[in-house]
């Protein structure tokens, strides 16, 4: 664990089946440290999500704590939710010590709900009192912000100086890119700024939850937060902070990783399919048709049935409003080419069958166009899915 | 029927099922007449749409005869395919005695295996032998287009001048704007030259198939054809022919009664749900509102599971890529406001719930920005969807 952060996970009584629905990860000793965060593009965003926007505005980027819960959203609650979000704040910044503008708030569950602050009024200071910076306690934390997630999420990185990121984070489904109903925390105790901070986040957002889609659905509440507490530099013997770009390749190794990790716990999902665009006519158009193919709900089922089904991802990209010329556009499914030049390649059906069966897939689509290259991480569209989102709210 | 049309329908042995898969429509007595058509406006465009645009712009709007098949969407099927196509329209057009350029083809099915071409050659010269101007022979057309169709689609409409309008069609999934695997031919025997007929029919397109979007997937084939034999205004006494408004009006009723079928038989589908958006800033805004929540497999599948999830509803708009103010928004579920100024909306939920019980639904949402408005006609997402869509193609 990185040095210079603690976390806690507990009940506060939100989940009616007493599962733990309320997680802190704060800076140890307390006391604001480097802050970056990036957000839903919804419009319809969260109290939360504006809450921790205007927070980490006001505070120039710095933050000392995070408070988070599952099982309610706080979203689509109106003035009712702004005052929630900012009643979890303030008893977070009372307990801890710090001020208002130096906490950031996570929310995520059933959307349209007024969150019971009176529980989290109670609990928010038995979490302050709980926190420990051990791995039981971010196992806790991680745990505590599970909605339809079967597993925790966690993922770290070294640097080269021997900083440490570390990162908790969870999603299951309205997984889409910018962002998905996603929460993730990272925390490192090398230096950083909160502008190198967030030019790093950023950079890692964008090749991992942004290449994400499970439904196409984009949520309300999405946030990635990163916290920088520096303490990997104030031992007297430490040895040179690390560049930027390799703040930012660890982060991108971290996000990468939680985004795997979503998609393989996909709501109903059976497998993780990577589809990689390549031969576009930039990369705009490359992750626009990568994405197109990804959100086909025929294409999705197809995968469920491990039916290679071509014919309905050239119709995908045909339709994607892109540089497009089906003349010229190869699909492979791993190894396997199913499609030259617009029809049919002759292949072993098979050994097809046999790849297409597997848990992790990649379809590959060359447009022989251009340089262009993008790619989306997916998951199938199966009867499990249905069943996980038909019920009453 | 109008007068001046004959059709047929039978079984070529493209289906290894034996049931027809192949339809005739042609202008009786046969000769080219007035003709228009909307083509899908995906790039990967099969061969038969590639070659009626061709035909229909060499014949500057005149066609004799449309030659259809079921069981093969003659779709990425490269030069093989188009030669495919170009074998349909010679041996119609040879059975007929009408020019090349006066058939226009359209195929269904499976996108990305050929065509049996030599089965079509022998079946085609039965098609124009039997061929009939009977009721019987209209729904034998209907029937040999349907490909997972549970039921025949037809439409009809009155001119004010005793003109007739009838059509057929089929679509039941790979449906969205712009248009969807779905055919349709309209016959009139009203007046009209090839610019009065298209005018007539994109307009009544724009307001039905282009309304109309059951899972999101863009089709390789989609095909609106309209025919006018001009028959009605042969006979001596005939009244004086109908202007162009009431011939557009006339189509957009016969294909929104063929848009309602084809949601009404959507693949798997329980529901037909039509999203209403008001209060846009602009119609082009509502329309995309309503595509984005029509679109959302979260919204879908709580339709299934008649569940009033509003709340998705809502984080669809606040992704919909248009201006939104979340605080404005109202939801309704038929006469049930179940969200307000973005917020719960109190309401009774067992008569919600028997509302939402019913298979056909309205869902309305008011923005509360300005005058735009639009809709879209769509259905839910279901374990039969899935079901219909995994196997092997």
């Amino acid at each position: 664990m990185p040095l210079g952060f603690s976390a806690a996970g507990l009940a506060s009584g939100i989940k009616a089946s007493g599962t733990p629905d309320l997680a802190l990860i704060a800076a140890d000793p307390v006391r604001p440290v480097s802050a970056a965060a990036v957000f839903t593009s919804s419009l319809a965003a969260a109290a939360p999500v504006r809450l921790s926007r205007e927070n980490l505005r006001a505070s120039g980027g710095m933050a000392g704590a995070v408070i988070m819960n599952s099982g309610c959203a706080n979203a689509a609650t109106g003035a009712e939710g702004v005052a929630a979000a900012e009643a979890m704040v303030a008893a977070t910044a009372r307990a801890l010590g710090l001020r208002f503008e130096h906490v950031l708030v996570c929310s995520t569950g059933v959307i349209g709900q007024q969150l019971p602050v009176e529980l989290l009024k109670d609990a928010i200071p038995e979490a302050v009192a709980r926190r420990a910076s051990s791995e039981e306690a971010m196992s806790a934390a991680a745990r505590a912000i599970m909605t339809t997630d079967t597993r925790e999420k966690h993922a770290s990185a070294l640097l080269p100086s021997g900083a440490r990121v570390r990162a908790i984070g969870k999603g299951a489904a309205m997984i889409a890119p910018d962002m998905a109903t996603m929460l993730a925390v990272l925390m490192t105790d090398a230096p950083a700024s909160p502008h190198e901070l967030d030019v790093a986040l950023r950079s890692a957002v964008a090749r991992s939850f942004n290449e994400l889609s499970i439904d196409g659905c984009t949520s309300t509440n999405d946030t990635v937060i990163a916290l920088a507490s520096g303490a990997a530099a104030e031992s007297p013997n430490a040895p040179p902070a690390d560049g930027g770009a390799a703040l930012c390749a660890a982060f991108t190794t971290v996000c990468r990783d939680l985004a795997r990790q979503i998609a393989a716990d996909a709501e109903g999902g059976t497998k993780v399919v990577r589809v990689v665009v390549t031969g576009a006519a930039d990369d705009e158009s490359a992750r626009r048709a990568a994405r197109t193919v990804a959100d086909s709900n025929l294409v999705k089922v197809s995968w469920y049935g491990a039916d290679p089904n071509w014919g309905r991802v050239v119709a995908a990209l045909g339709a994607a409003g892109i540089t497009f010329d089906q003349g010229l556009v190869e699909v492979a499914y791993g190894e396997h080419v199913v499609c030259r030049g617009g029809s049919l390649a002759e292949h072993d059906s098979q050994r097809v069958a046999a790849y297409l069966a597997g848990e992790e897939i990649e379809l590959r689509c060359d447009l022989g166009l251009g340089p262009g290259s993008g790619e989306v991480l997916s998951a199938d569209l199966t009867h499990g899915y249905v069943d996980e989102n038909m019920g009453l709210s």
